[in-house]
């Protein structure tokens, strides 16, 4: 074939599936824990110490992600930094991922090759090591995207939701609510008159505010941090997916404890901070007295009782600014 | 709640996600390999020989299947047979599952309830001790499924689709072409005037054809077979997903040999028997004088060359009756 890679015009429905596959599997990075990969009816994956960490998620054009505003390789970067930090958060290596795509016929084979980058730069840059071991490419009228991560405990007790004791420290390490002002920045001013998503607003708001939008875009959680957690003796750990209090109120609840939030930690924004989801940052609690690893600050501690406090008074707002309730149709 | 399971007004969007999960995962199987189940980040499985067998495949509203043929408990037990025969081809026992559904709000949550149903009669009857460990629950206009499969080989080798020498026996467990003469049945039959799928026809070809149709909609593989195949020395397998011919010609050119069929074996539509997909029967090779395992019958040989041939002629239709190729835009 001559075509380039770069050429647009060339869709799902002109290439058949395999020589779809051909073009993207190169592209996505290798599992150092590989021991059959693509190709067979599975994959063969090692576990050395005889467990393996699993999670999966996915993510729908629509409720999750927007092209007018993401850039297929944004989307690879983000569908798998989403597992990845689930992975982390057990306080495991993440180790491989396979992903299953439904797409369009429309779609140019171009934006699988860009996803494929995307997945790639996030396992170098945040988990390396971690690789595509499998997949399957479907069609459907609705871009899809589910991915399945996998991890390496090497040895350590998983770090669970539900270990934290009054007493601990509660750190974090990684924004809070910055996903959320990248998103509120998009919704206040990549949108056209009637409400819709713009692609072109969404460019020139990214190009002269890039730190904030690709926050929401491309988050970068300081995912190695969770195996330090792990390593350093975290009671309990989350990745923040929810916001900062909806994940705080889970560990409480799976703890039997309260937490006690200081507000000088979260930052100018407290709503924000307390609110925004996305940013996939580490919440962990550790005895009191430990040497925080690199990367976690204090930002409270936990207490007995129940459910969510900030500064000793309980925290009972549901959430946030939330600009997915009631958002619906709106999928440009 | 007062409501009973069988309320089938109750839709995703009046039942909090927590809500509608905590309705779904007791009617799940559990896996006999959970060290953590559900309900964290992530779930910690066990691999008691240091590796784990991992596949991936999803199911789309349209292609792949249609609610006026498929009753959701029907389609919770394709999507769990589907993962699972691709678990077993590799020779090893299916452990584990993680579902990720994306539904439409106006979807009962009886329906997803009854998908679950479907994954654990599929797993209690093909698979005993794999249940499900995880899972994601999302909203899309387009009902799709994304299943991620385990298994434990037990200490024995994986059996790839390369291993196939010349002088190996071919052999097969389970139906060849039985799901795709119940989907003939279901275009042919269950249909309107227009073409479009028909709910009530299809309930009355089904309640008079209960088998034939029942092997599209449920298809049951001999699944445990996989695990003798192996025992015994099979030299390459793979699950007939895509039909005999496709298939065979898979094993053929991964092994680097011809496979050739005997007439024969393949009953008495020849055709359907080698174009028809979706049986998921276990296709494998064993070397000469292998007493072949219980369910496996012989219906060829490896032999030197390339590609399938059928008594010693080259085999080259492309495949039998295909209803999905130009399928488009009949979802109902």
């Amino acid at each position: 074939m001559t075509m380039s890679d770069s050429d647009d015009s060339v869709t799902l429905a002109q290439l058949a599936e395999r020589e779809t596959l051909r073009r993207i599997f190169p592209r996505l990075p290798e599992s150092s824990v590989t021991l059959i990969g693509p190709g067979d009816d599975a994959a063969v994956l090692a576990a050395p110490d005889g467990r393996y960490v699993v999670t999966t998620d996915m993510m729908i054009h629509g409720p999750d992600f927007r092209w007018a505003w993401s850039q297929p390789r944004d989307l690879g970067w983000k569908a798998a930094v989403t597992n990845l930090a689930d992975v982390a958060a057990m306080g495991a290596r993440p180790t491989a991922l396979v992903v299953a795509i439904a797409a369009p016929k429309a779609t140019p084979v171009a934006h699988l090759e860009s996803f494929a980058d995307g997945m790639r730069d996030a396992c170098h840059e945040l988990a390396p090591g971690c690789g595509v071991v499998g997949g399957d490419l479907s069609v459907s009228d609705t871009f899809t995207i589910a991915v399945t991560a996998f991890g390496d405990l090497e040895g350590r007790p998983a770090v669970l939701r539900s270990g934290a004791r009054p007493g601990d420290v509660v750190a974090v390490s990684g924004p809070l609510g910055a996903a959320a002002a990248g998103l509120r920045m998009l919704f206040e001013q990549a949108v056209d008159a009637s409400g819709e998503p713009d692609a072109h607003l969404a460019a020139s708001i990214r190009s002269a505010h890039p730190a904030v939008v690709e926050a929401q875009l491309r988050p970068r959680p300081p995912l190695a941090d969770g195996i330090a957690a792990a390593i350093a003796g975290a009671t309990a750990m989350l990745d923040l997916s929810d916001g900062l209090a909806l994940d705080a109120r889970r560990v409480a609840e799976a703890s039997g404890v309260a937490i006690d939030l200081e507000a000088s930690a979260l930052g100018d924004d407290r709503v924000l901070a307390l609110g925004g989801g996305e940013d996939h940052s580490l919440f962990a609690t550790f005895p009191a007295g430990t040497a925080l690893p690199a990367g976690f600050r204090r930002i409270g501690r936990v207490v007995e009782g129940v459910g969510l406090l900030v500064d000793g008074e309980p925290y009972t707002a549901e959430s946030g600014w939330d600009p997915y309730r009631g958002w619906d149709g709106h999928v440009g």
